[in-house]
């Protein structure tokens, strides 16, 4: 709380450009006092901190702080500070941020389905010829995570014709998909196409290896959950082995990729820059200041990250 | 009809494996008497054609024809016969044919909609840069054509999302879609992904021209239509005056694309072979069974086409 008595919030999101943000809090919130870290005034007057990408430690300098808002749906950032305060954490639940997803899902998995790969490959050589081309009922695709991220993603394709089954820690009832908690190896073997949207989690730490992707037989992966999910050393040798045809990777290990990786020259191999669903400030700005006022009030955070399960 | 009174019926689709047709044929109609041009009989025993690409003038060699069945959507070559007899044209309708267009244009609408052309270009020069990502509701979608295969589209393109206006001769009320029979150059204006699955008729032929193309500002076309839709030398000028950003193409004014042709090369042309949608034999070759049946118990064929329309 600032002199005047008015709610403290930070902004402290590492790598992303504050205006927007702020162009919404201002319009939700202008009876808060909105700082932007380095700025941040006096450290124990601040009550909330919007938080992305911070240096490990750097929540604890905060002596009053009241909860920590996350701008993504991931929080294993967070999680994995080593001297963490204990207090509430949100995470971002955002209409647009899950169409974003959804369609970044979508739009890959008709790429890999439709052998578009193949046609360019036929189109460098000016091959014409019609490839086997079955229907989307016919192709299974198998998204491990059903958050409010793999959820969506996996009613949308099923909502489009897809054969989808789910793979998630607690069993999960949605339209259309066939879920599945049993062993990854067992999940996988028919998936002809494989979505990551899983929690980063000690749990979900490097479960697409070589032992789990040899399950695989020529299928296509996308990993839009974390870089952390996939022990990067494995995906080369598992293209070349056959098990993947090939992969288009969102997020990676060290981010940005760094310059020379082999993932950036790999022609099976699609790199985009950690961009598959952006939060849109300005609805997200909104739902965080919305909780907040619910904190105020006395009331439990929306979207509340559960610590003993890691998401 | 032949010599035991049985309908005779010829398979003459040129280009097409008549294998899968025939098994889907026996199975469904064994009381037939079905024939595989060249092996046609004695061409007067022949009722009905089903035909694909056949050349000019080839079905008037047949005096007793009844009705000619056209395995596709579209039925512009049969019409562009220079001695056409006079007798009814039925037109392929089939969920499958029209799921597998509905997935190709989603797929190719999508693949634009995410700038992966964009992200493929950075990749290909090691740039790590994130995008803006307007969603799908901020992209206008322009559907030329409403008919069987673009009405699905249309709708299809809605349900996910997209802000999406259809161009057809006479108005057509689809949910979530814009209809819009005005000039076409006022239609185009807005649209960000144009698809073309308009009926190739004298009145469309070449509707994708200099002029036409000249109100689109860096546009993406798919043209699943047919060749003859495109003027197909104001492409590359288009493209280079930034009317358009790409292109998909899947049909050509003469297929397969000859051999050197600019298209095969350039980079923002992508170049399928005629492979948007292929219509399945296992239900289509029913379908064909029985309209067939329903003429020979006296009733009018189901998708009759009007040789006034064009279509």
């Amino acid at each position: 709380m600032d002199a005047q008595g008015k709610t403290v919030v930070l902004f402290a999101c590492f790598g992303v450009r504050p205006e927007p943000w702020l162009a919404a809090f201002d319009q939700t919130a202008p009876d808060f006092d909105w700082r932007v870290w380095p700025d941040s005034g006096a450290k124990e007057e601040v009550d909330y901190v919007v938080v992305w990408a911070q240096p490990d430690g750097f929540l604890r300098q905060f002596p009053n702080l009241r909860a920590v808002l996350c701008i993504g749906a991931g929080v294993d950032r967070i999680l994995q500070d080593s001297d963490l305060p204990d207090v509430p954490i949100a995470r971002m639940r955002d209409a647009g941020l899950t169409q974003g997803m959804v369609e970044f899902v979508l739009a890959r998995v008709l790429h890999y389905h439709r052998l578009m790969p193949a046609y360019e490959a036929q189109q460098r050589e000016g091959v014409w010829r019609q490839l086997a081309a079955p229907l989307a009922g016919e192709r299974t695709v198998g998204i491990l995570g059903l958050g409010q991220l793999g959820g969506a993603c996996a009613t949308r394709l099923a909502a489009n014709g897809f054969s989808v089954r789910g793979w998630s820690r607690t069993p999960k009832d949605l339209p259309g998909v066939a879920a599945f908690d049993g062993p990854i190896e067992v999940f996988l073997e028919p998936c002809e196409v494989v979505v990551c949207l899983l929690p980063l989690t000690p749990a979900t730490r490097g479960v697409l290896n070589a032992r789990t992707l040899s399950h695989l037989s020529g299928a296509s992966l996308i990993n839009v959950g974390r870089g952390a999910h996939l022990v990067e050393a494995d995906l080369i040798p598992a293209l070349d082995a056959g098990h993947l045809s090939n992969a288009t990777l969102d997020v990676f290990a060290t981010e940005p990729l760094p310059a020379g990786h082999p993932f950036w020259s790999d022609p099976r191999i699609t790199v985009t820059p950690h961009a598959s669903a952006l939060t849109p400030p300005g609805t997200a700005g909104p739902t965080i200041v919305a909780n907040i006022r619910r904190h105020l009030a006395g009331e439990a955070l929306l979207d509340l990250v559960d610590r003993d399960a890691g998401y």
